[in-house]
């Protein structure tokens, strides 16, 4: 282990008394950010949407450059008996990208990782391990959004969510070290990079440590993740490309009425990490 | 991921104030199911009983149809140094149908998946997801029982238990989208199936959120798990297949101690999920 | 599973109203001991001296005979662009040794695992566990201290902790019965052996339950975790073999200021369990 | 090793003299069995016809039980832009049934493995080995045909093939010793079992030992290995579920010119193998 | 299995009497090609100079575009005890890279996949296969160059050899198929390519079929193979980057007397393959 | 790869026209070694018997230290219902000794590597390379005996024979070159090593190109080889410890008959090897 961090995480790991209760003043709100370069890893097509699609909008719109990272490509989640995988795989693609899109996020700045929906833990590690980091090594982000490993214990039982939160918070890990996969640096001039700031959407509720207040793009946030049609009734069960009226107003309002809220404003709420400290 | 599913899940995922302090009254009680298919996943061959045979009991005796399904042959859990494997398994098989008997459950109604012992964690995988997906297709059960996975943190380091309860709830997830092991559907003739309820055993304490009465059922309980004589001193030292009155009579006083107790009645805890939203 | 150990379990499981708060008084303080064999695991070379530096310094002054073993050679961490693993391994060791030495542990009580830095999660399975289970049997240790597998849920995502955590615990289970690896008992004479004693380091602070005084041998740990020059800054960025006066008094100040303290007290955190009942 | 089978082995092992040339009489020949049970392993649904399609309908009608075991799926063998995987293993199952129902096998006699087209080399292992004892524990056959392992070295690269034909004579040999996956004796009642005769297709030339006489057969087989459109042009471009006259008499032409002949009758090859000696 | 490539097999696989014997002379000599793609395979910087040098300067001198991929870093081939992997990798880089660049071979053109020496059996499947399919429906070469995997049986026993050998024709075969890895057309735009033609370079002897005539550029070969000085004595053995003019002129003798002739040329020989047959 | 291996096998491998027909005459013949360390791999607990049993009867007179290093415990070949794993392994470690013993080798001499019978194939990869390179640079041969891996093609199809002969022969590479494993020269001190002469048991008759004259120790051999009773009729069907004087006699004479000779001499064969040029 590095002492670097073993020093740093001595007193929280042995008292746990500082961790979590006070938003963090130093470095700034996440959503104030302008001009930096943020890297988004999800697990599906639309936890980025889901989890943190309006913090997603509003960098963005403060022109920072977002890259959306996708490990799986979706394409198992549908009741419909005449589905099938290639074909839903593609419009899980089409709908994703329609969505970021929605949120400001270019089409190029997407991409995806290739492995098949459901099957993210039996991708061969640690080759998924190596993949992040390079692309972490290569867009080199000043601030990295990823789904919650958990701070205390391992969040998420075996899905690829797990997979994903694990997977990403190990790219971070080994993305420092040049000596961990040195042949990026060698073949591909990949230097080590030590990403700054990590915020983790879908914690726990008794670790969320982070709010960003989305009022502002909450109309926003949900006609991006409606656009998702194919994993909401009724196309779910018997796949059609748009949306009927009334279905569409249906699901607009449960999305309006689940989005959480804290006093009195919509959020969405973050575990927020520092350097090797809190993960 | 699904849609469907990250709707029902956003307020509990994020605000985290409604589960599991009130008993659902919706769905009625557990333990007054009547012409119920049941299907119990177990880790081990005595598992279910100690930690749901008072509940299996019940369910019996009102009609429902109980499945077992047994994830390892247990073959070596024993400190005698003249037993072996294949002798081990073969008197846990035969204790476990005599102490379901007791129960109430049918020796044909016990599904044994074939894991060597203490090896689960090893088991390939996706395949051993694959083997309990085509159960749960199968049997098409209205209430599954199996050990908790946890259901904000990973339950369980690292034995079977952890795999028994992991992979059962990815099962039960697969069994929904017939894009998982399509071959299934096609080679087997075996349609998706939706669990529509789900109990836990072996909840951890803070978690427990659902009590069953089994005081009616105590005394056929403690005879049925004492019918798995080499698990239990003496003979787990030195194989004996049946008790001395002595240590008959100690082993059943024990048993009743450590019983767990609510309201001054024996109980049997879990965990209570229903649809995607709570595991 | 083992009957004995689901008896032991049952209540605590259930109920949890009896772990953890109290300091058990039967089996004596673990720095009070004397003249017994302790076997340490630890993930790297460090997080001995860091999690439960001062307590071996302890033990080794009552004259018992202290084990450490160490999973992984730490050839990765290293900010230097000038490192190489093959060089660092040998850094580590020579450091590892120097530091253990101070504390009062010979070199030739330290075995090398010998698996690389940040690769234990994909060591061979489960072959890493036949591995620590033939130590436990051969060294047959009175008390064994290892990194917290976490009580109630897996604590650590994700690296070399979560698999030293996990796989000394499962050797402690494994190593009671000799049809886990019979080939042991065979072929190396490897009878079963049952762990009487645990002490976890680096618990969460929700779980720590026993406390060490190590006010007497402070200032021994501090120098001991020094002597591992290399996992500091400045060298961890541009290697040097020793300190630069400067470096090592600010150093040392920030490892005294970051210990714990309690009533008064440097001291060093455990979860103390014992049998199968609390892991 | 098995002794019994060291002792067979030693002089075609040094001498190598003794093999294949002649027809062994003592067994009779194949086309001559009745009334016997018959297991074929195929990798694909097709390559049992290819390979052997003469001599299944010769077993056929000498009123022998044959049994078909495909190991794959076979979803991906199209250049159809348009088809998808499910799609195309559910016309391949159903193209095998009618081919094999001319040859005079029952569809209840076909057992697919449920393995995906060109991924049985990563299929998890023993477990393939374990589930083709298993059938053949259960079937007991009388003659057993599989795709040739080689005899002195191991044939076919890496495909399909090569895992269909290792893994067949891997579990020829498991199948005939019960401590070899012992718990299908103990939980599925499954006995030992010896084959007694091996006939492989596909052998290399040189390797080649014994020759069936199809000539009756020959329009049959035809017939037969036509009825799987979807491997053959124009279908395999662009689906299409029947033949345009003028391309079945096309492919009709091909095959009869491509089929061994010697002696001047069409005949299929074997490598012909009885007991341990010669796989 | 595709029939289109079953019925072409039939006759070579059961007469075995078709092949090799005579040079094909309808596709044209692979060393009079102008203006075409050529994709190589190597398992290691070297080999693809060593075994088919002459040949890629004969095509680069005719205006093909040749692109040289290399599974493996080969970074433990030294008895330098002061080498290291990291800095060994860095030195066989540059060596290659000067090495093609005398044959012609531009530095852009060559690909690097990564792989630790003598580890290439242990990289993840069906990955490893993913990565060359992903490169062929890339790069799309009109003649492929690897090394030969055997034509009726595997050739090399376990090591990076045979992995390479093997692994290439297994991503030729995928490559043809879109429905192999269909994320490849969905995410990265690539369709489906079928290779040509094929000659695999360090065939078996019995199996050579094809010979190039190098007499042109034999000098030009034994140069570029020479810049590999590491990988001959005496800096395999001490490393130094350059040739003592001694050591330089032995070399060079070795290297003339070992390459083979034929009817009084020097030659390099390979098994020609075309299309699915012949492999 | 390394050159030094390319330069030398530059001819054979296209040529062909040097190997094997002539014994090579200034390496002196195996028999006549005198005070040498020889090193002997197998598979099971009996194929060096079997195998070389008289050659290493004669190496052990010359006062030669012959080690035996086997792969499996052969605990799964038995026809006995009666019989288990472990009881079986006891039975064939004792039965080993005793026949090694008999040829002259002390038992500590022996070493088991502890895998399964009919499972090597399934033991960890490249950790099984890596505990025999360990053997190696431990043992330090002047000769290597193991069981033959096949000189142009890959003998053996799946089984513990080819895993042991094939890693084997990885592990002989590995050997040589300190940066394959370097753990083991940090942290156990093994230093590189080349191994000088192998000579492979088992060949395939075609390839067979050395043979020890046997006829002095022939009765050794067999007597030695019917120590392992358990391998043999009627043993090998229901255990028993000794013979029957008439089944011993028996199978005396069919194990002389079966033995192979040359010139009127028993022999047994093997395929010579030096360096890297011939396997």
């Amino acid at each position: 282990m590095r002492r670097v961090r073993a020093v740093l995480v001595a007193i929280p790991l042995l008292l746990g008394c500082l961790r979590g209760q006070d938003q963090p003043a130093e470095a700034g709100r996440l959503e104030d950010l302008r001009g930096k370069t943020v890297l988004v890893f999800t697990p599906h097509p639309d936890d980025d949407v889901f989890g943190a699609g309006g913090t997603i909008a509003l960098l963005n719109r403060n022109h920072n450059k977002v890259f959306i990272v996708i490990y799986t490509n979706d394409d198992k989640g549908s009741y419909d008996p005449e589905m099938n995988s290639q074909r839903l795989a593609g419009i899980r693609k089409a709908e994703e990208e329609v969505s970021e899109g929605l949120l400001g996020t270019a089409k190029e700045n997407i991409r995806w990782m290739g492995y098949d929906d459901g099957m993210l833990e039996y991708a061969p590690q640690p080759k998924l391990t190596e993949e992040a980091t390079a692309i972490i090594r290569r867009i080199r982000p000043d601030v990295l959004l990823s789904v919650d490993p958990g701070e205390w214990y391992e969040r998420w039982h075996k899905t690829d969510h797990r997979m994903a939160a694990f997977n990403t918070i190990d790219a971070v890990r080994a993305a420092e070290f040049w000596l961990y996969f040195p042949n990026q640096r060698l073949q591909q001039g990949l230097e080590p990079y030590r990403v700054p700031l990590m915020y983790f959407f879908y914690p726990s509720p008794q670790e969320a440590n982070y709010w960003v207040d989305i009022d502002s793009v909450m109309d926003l946030k949900i006609e991006a993740a409606l656009k998702q049609v194919s994993q909401f009734e009724p196309a779910v069960n018997k796949y059609r490309a748009d949306w009927a009226p009334d279905d569409l107003a249906r699901a607009t309002a449960m999305m309006k009425h689940e989005q959480p809220r804290k006093d009195g404003h919509y959020v969405e709420a973050f575990r927020r990490a520092t350097g090797f400290n809190q993960y």
